[in-house]
């Protein structure tokens, strides 16, 4: 993980050329941002290649890039917490026809409460990858309770699973068509729509 | 181009391999959108390998891509069309604290007016790539005339050239500190700062 081999990749003096690979743009996280400053201050050059992100990826769903409105985050809901700030953004976009992408939360080297509390670090649960299908059931979970009528079950959407990748797929259709259907493996991604314009009867 | 080498491409039957290189994502373009579909409707197998786009490229400039809002297009003014639409566009990612990526016009296989008009094709203009200055310069422009207040002068901007190449340059700055700066040869890329959370003094 970056965040915790950081200092020794920063450790010098070192001549050895270091390479990071990452899923998606080297930019879209502020952990990496950080890392070439401070490789930066330490007079260390930094070469980036960019890379493919799902920001522009989406792409291939057939809804423009240049309609979409800001990116939201899904978290996984847990009893106690439902962090639901993307509501107020969708709402945003969709008020000025633009499409919403919805970025699913993913869950790598995470502890739970319990074994934190116990000091037992090193011990993780196992990852957990948001599906479209549980997507859908967290934003109609907060429009039911926010009520603002931001979106509906019949709301068209577009689910994505494993974009780039040879069995990537692709599905739309409303919230109810798409709540159990099957995507397959992760990484998942969901685009709510804005306003359409068909150019092809598909 | 593509737009004039299409039908020749979709000309079956045709066993060769086409390869159609691009800048940017394939799907930046409703033009790459619909030669797909064509394809696909002749039965031909497509395949697409994504791209870095200055979409998610931008995410160089250090401001983060979900903080981006809808992303817009600065066409190259005449003294008879002034198109705006990008103003309406700014004031409502602004409102929200978003970020604008502004995409600069390229003229490349132009015919002037009076060359049409007398029939003769094939003869084109010399390209034209909007630079961050003349960017600046419209931006400025619209603003006078509109008069509601989206930005002026002393609005925080970065201008991007050659994102990803070897001799990028990335100046971050106001209109007004940004307007005469140097940015060298295309392409040139543009970006209004909206609410910004430093995290390093510099």
């Amino acid at each position: 993980m970056v965040e915790q081999g950081a200092d020794e990749m920063l450790a010098g003096p070192n001549d050895d050329d270091i390479a990071i690979l990452v899923v998606g743009d080297p930019f879209g996280a502020t952990t990496h941002s950080d890392l070439m400053l401070r490789a930066k201050e330490k007079g260390m050059g930094v070469e980036v290649i960019h890379n493919v992100s799902i920001m522009n990826a989406v792409g291939c769903c057939g809804l423009q890039l240049y309609s979409y409105g800001e990116t939201v985050s899904i978290c996984f809901f847990t009893d106690e917490w439902k962090p639901d700030s993307f509501y107020a953004k969708i709402r945003e976009n969709r008020k000025r026809g633009l499409h919403t992408l919805c970025l699913l939360d993913i869950k790598v080297k995470e502890m739970t409460v319990e074994e934190m509390m116990k000091g037992k670090y090193g011990k993780f649960q196992p990852p957990r990858y948001m599906t479209v299908n549980q997507c859908i059931e967290q934003l109609m979970e907060i429009e039911e309770i926010r009520n603002e009528g931001v979106y509906d079950w019949d709301t068209v959407c577009v689910g994505l699973a494993r974009v780039g990748q040879p069995t990537q797929t692709l599905k739309a259709g409303t919230m109810r068509e798409l709540l159990n259907e099957d995507f397959g493996g992760p990484l998942h991604s969901f685009v709510i729509a804005g306003d359409c314009h068909f150019f092809r009867d598909r």
